[in-house]
């Protein structure tokens, strides 16, 4: 392409200070070094990972940074030494790397690679860890090893995954975090039997995609908690079979839960990010077996307690990210199932914009309509 | 038996009271109902948890009562209805019922029966919501289900093993309780695997019981952690490969064992009962896949705690009781594995006594030369 070895000029968001709105700047995009891969990001979605870091609440955020990390786009330019993907190829990039040679990675436990987690923490790239971004000369940090928010991005090659170029990129962007979070929380984590009984807490993109995979994993019952009794209606088209309104009950939830279901559910997911509600979701479980995961993120310095007594009997303490599943490898797996409609994705998407209108997209997050709302990179808004 | 259908009176240690010395008294032992079986207890030994109920810290401990849980006896009587044992059998009391009926017993996934637990855990019997024991008419209540700290005993049918009568009971005695939680922590509830890494926090009797499982498993370093250095040498012979006293580092114990193995180990073990600990020995498993199981019993009211980020970055919190075993169906398996030299137990046993010096054997049991104290039930002290 005309552009390789060049930096590219585009339009990004950017996230100058905590809790400001994102201003929509030309960004100096440089080209990928060793082992890097420059992406034209075609669309992204927004995930409340972006708005907790974008409100500084984040004691890790850096700025100013360029936020995102669910999209899908079409590889530019490879850096030295980048084989598996090349110009033309289309990608979703991965927050959670996969390098195949990390203790983590050859351990076969695990898809929590760590060969780039030292530069992605810390908003740069490993070659010269420095930035790829750049405003008139001043250095703008990446996020989560991806920032999609941009029109191109730089990622290294482990946090790139190779799909079938016949899937929709609109659609299969959210193939890069909220989905999988919530189907591999319940096939890989917790592995789920047929004829369980599940709990959700939270009804948003990643209890839904809970409540997807445990039914495609034959759960008997799949309960849904939330507080916002208008938000069942559409998590019975996921799978929901029953609700719960924890503020319609006086019982606290783990107990009621528990008169509800003969003594506890056999798994139940905390997806919402709610340390007292992660306390709730492993006491509902059946003394003896009942598995909690946990898929939200807590804010930072909260900590979740519980007697040890529940563990003793039996009930077991897990979490999950990006639901367990190795990026590079199972991502375009995803984006297959997708295409033979064995998962879901539009259902998900309940709002389109444009980059143009990032601070919208913003607030549309924050309203309990919203699931996903995926942004076009390059029309103008 | 001449005795059956009759009251037995025998002699039993009597806690009359919270944290008073335990007196030897003449006990009247009513012959067992239907479902239920008088046990002549030969041998018992004094674990941790008969001592904290005597302490009057267990807000469940009734008084007066008759302890003890860890014994090995031969059948007197049986009541109506019991098949599966006769006078004569050799049997180890099992506070862990296992009826193979209920909803957890059939579940194939916990050992944690909950037929008799409503009476269990209220000190009566669950024919008749009474007690066996009395003084004078004045009921006394039962412990655990099994009270061995009597001469005779009822229990329920499904709280009683049926051992190979061969075994010699002055020693498998030990398989009642602390033996086989360790060894059932590692095999059951944690399955470690060949070349793992193994954190013990804790090396008392149940601490080596887990290294010696460990060591079984095919562990490839068996790390030791308690405050007593004297411990690490009989330590070794059950097949801890290192030791650690945090108080001899001023890096917290979680940070350090993750600096001596690479990032954390693979499985730790809270054998002691400690809530701090067990953050401690969930915090120093390797991120991704360390699983940690809570072994030790906590104070009533006392809970745990940690970060979420440490179970969402791939650690598993468990937790054992009974180490997974099911009772009537593998303590008769582990009586066979020590007759086959395949575990130890008569390494666990430090110190032998006789009922009446039942007080000296309490005091003994805090000293950290003691692992396990046998009382003879029936040789005049």
């Amino acid at each position: 392409m005309a552009t390789q070895g060049q930096f590219i000029t585009c339009k990004a968001a950017v996230a100058w200070e905590a809790n400001k709105p994102l201003v929509i700047e030309d960004v100096q995009v440089a080209p990928p070094q060793a082992g890097e891969v420059r992406v034209k990001i075609l669309f992204t979605a927004l995930c409340h990972t972006d708005a907790y870091t974008w409100s500084g609440k984040d004691p890790e955020g850096l700025f100013p940074c360029i936020l995102g990390h669910e999209a899908a786009g079409i590889v530019e330019s490879v850096g030295e030494g980048v084989t598996e993907v090349q110009p033309g190829d289309h990608v979703i990039p991965c927050y959670q790397a996969e390098c195949r040679e990390c203790k983590s990675c050859k351990s076969g436990k695990t898809n929590l690679c760590g060969k780039v987690r030292a530069a992605t923490g810390v908003g740069i790239m490993m070659n010269d860890r420095k930035t790829r971004f750049s405003i008139k000369g001043k250095p703008i940090y990446h996020f989560m090893g991806t920032s999609t928010f941009s029109q191109y991005t730089v990622v290294h090659d482990v946090s790139v995954a190779k799909i079938d170029p016949t899937a929709p990129l609109e659609k299969v962007c959210l193939l890069g975090c909220g989905v999988p979070t919530g189907l591999g929380a319940v096939w890989n984590t917790a592995k789920v039997e047929a004829g369980s009984i599940v709990a959700i807490f939270g009804l948003g993109t990643i209890g839904l995609a809970v409540a997807e995979g445990a039914k495609a994993a034959g759960a008997s019952r799949i309960i849904g908690i939330d507080i916002d009794r208008k938000k069942f209606d559409r998590a019975k088209d996921f799978g929901v079979t029953e609700f719960v309104n924890p503020k319609e009950h006086d019982k606290p939830i783990q107990q009621l839960l528990m008169d509800l279901t003969d003594g506890g559910v056999d798994y139940s997911f905390e997806c919402i990010g709610n340390v007292s509600v992660m306390r709730a979701a492993l006491e509902c479980c059946h003394k003896g077996w009942g598995t909690s995961v946990i898929v939200g993120v807590a804010a930072s310095g909260q900590e979740i307690s519980t007697r040890p007594f529940q563990l003793v009997t039996g009930r077991v303490w897990k979490g999950t990210a990006f639901g367990g599943f190795k990026s590079r490898s199972q991502v375009p797996l995803l984006v297959d199932k997708y295409l033979k409609e064995e998962i879901k994705i539009d259902e998900y998407i309940t709002h389109r914009r444009t980059l143009a209108e990032m601070n919208e997209a913003f607030d549309l997050l924050h309203e309990g309509s919203c699931l996903r709302c995926v942004l076009d990179m390059h029309v103008q808004g």
